[in-house]
């Protein structure tokens, strides 16, 4: 199963804000349309987000031509409208971009290059795991191997395989993983809602805490590693990623545990040298606010609401892509 | 206004479970309700509920009696039972033990000692205010202070003025404080719920975040002091407190940031060398799913829910009690 797909000129997502509750698809055949489910996080996810973006970039062209013409400034507009509906996520801009590259090409030839993306991240996704599970094996001593994960990055978030679950799936079919912890991942529960739902469909042993019991978990020696993917990596390694990953990562060298990064290549920004320079969303206060009669009322309160954080290279054990491993040892 | 109170032959206690949607109070009238509300959280945090297992004793007393003779066995039988119904926070045990040695004085006797032992912690409370506030002028570079803080520690939680957030309302009424920085304390809140609330009422301001930006605010340089309560200290100064206090800690370590302990002396159980001898509550899994529409489904999935953590002495600034400052310096 994909987390996006194209149809019928149309883009068929999985709808993840209403799972666990409802396994259902939306079909997006507008670009407003598509920047209010990316932004309303109905598509998530680094890569899935990229192929969104590649797909509505497609969509966009379907919609903008005439006579066979593709009106090409109406389509780079568009384009950049898709660009910035997620401002974090690299993969993203980096999708979008390759395909306003190929706007002289016509039609079919944005066709074959989003679906050359689309190929290329379910590639790089498969590679990912691989990789990861191969160096887990290598670097962690304790095996079977009991991994802790944050947020979402199974095939919901990555648009195939996964990046970190992807690595924790593969681990599971080489016999090689013992159990998982998901952390439920706060604001929005990616981790509670998504990541055990994967877990559960795939018959993989897996506990549950909320983020603040991570710090615990790991100081009692519940786990053996820290594998989380990623929205941003700066040149230095720096890497953005959902809110809490550095206190993981703070965590995990306080009480020498290895902290692994799996994303994809595209992952990786150039064009900046250190975490400094990625910005990082700040997210509605509603999102914080848990309504019902055990939740919480802000009365006239003051929320901070950043959707990430940006781990320090030097608490990264590794950064793992598909092109090859960064900081290993 | 008190947390618990003792009104005609009856406990009367502010209902923290349905704040701040509702600000009820109820009346406890037999040792088996007392037990229910201390479990359900109805009453929290260490000096309230020290406060209520008194109240429990008295209660039990009046019960217990015939022609004006306590049943002795009966009333140390109902003792056991309320200092058993949460068995991270040693106040509780404090509180019912030094009632049971007051069982030979007769109905007035124990209401003469459960009075005492309730002045006392509110005579404990505004000392640790005044104290933790003098020591956090001099020990922090910034004033005025922005401090973090975790769970409710204010007068619902430990009966009168509160102990760190005693200390940071008196803080605000010297004006060294500049902002108050709370997390929502996830599973049930207490952050958002209740220390919102009580710095709303105090008009203090205030932001609200997830547990999981607390590393990120502490990174970004957002934050002077972290300062929370303590449910149970060992003799070597090693703390239980809420769950994801040591998550605060480390962070706090790793960003040379000072992290202060605020609780009344009958916090620190000299029975005990280390943490590793406090018992930590595991609370049902019912506590960590979100229900609704927006919600987590946990499907098959096993739930880890520690109410605390130990934090570990060498992570803490300062431990702070009535009676003095431990670790200054």
């Amino acid at each position: 199963m994909k987390s996006v797909a194209w149809e019928s000129g149309k883009i068929i997502a999985v709808n993840q804000a209403a799972l666990p509750h409802h396994c259902e698809q939306i079909e997006i055949t507008t670009v407003d349309q598509l920047i209010g489910e990316l932004r309303r996080l109905s598509i998530r996810g680094a890569p899935s987000i990229a192929a969104a973006g590649a797909l509505g970039v497609l969509l966009a062209a379907t919609r903008y031509q005439r006579d066979g013409e593709l009106d090409t400034l109406e389509i780079e507009s568009e384009a950049r409208r898709i660009e910035s509906a997620r401002p974090t996520a690299v993969n993203l801009s980096w999708a979008v971009r390759r395909m306003i590259t190929s706007l002289d090409g016509g039609l079919s030839a944005l066709a074959d290059e989003a679906n050359a993306i689309l190929g290329e991240i379910a590639d790089s996704n498969e590679t990912l795991a691989r990789i990861t599970a191969d160096f887990l094996v290598e670097q962690v001593e304790t095996s079977p191997t009991r991994v802790m994960t944050h947020c979402n990055t199974g095939w919901l978030a990555t648009y195939s395989t996964g990046t970190a679950l992807g690595a924790i799936m593969e681990m599971y079919s080489r016999g090689t993983l013992a159990h998982v912890y998901c952390s439920e991942t706060r604001p929005l529960l990616q981790g509670a809602r998504l990541t055990t739902w994967e877990l559960d469909m795939a018959g993989i042993p897996h506990t549950l805490f909320v983020d603040s019991a991570a710090t615990h978990l790991i100081g009692r020696g519940c786990i053996d590693c820290v594998v989380v993917g990623a929205d941003r990596i700066a040149r230095n390694g720096d890497t953005a990623n959902k809110i809490g990953t550095m206190q993981l990562a703070v965590a995990a060298r306080h009480f020498g545990v290895p902290f692994v990064v799996v994303a994809p290549y595209s992952t990786i920004d150039l064009e900046i040298s250190t975490g400094d320079d990625i910005p990082i969303e700040q997210r509605s206060e509603e999102e914080v606010i848990i309504t019902g009669d055990n939740g919480s009322a802000v009365l006239s309160t003051d929320v901070e609401n950043p959707a990430f954080d940006v781990t320090p290279a030097e608490l990264i054990t590794a950064v793992i892509t598909e092109e090859g491993i960064y900081g290993r040892g």
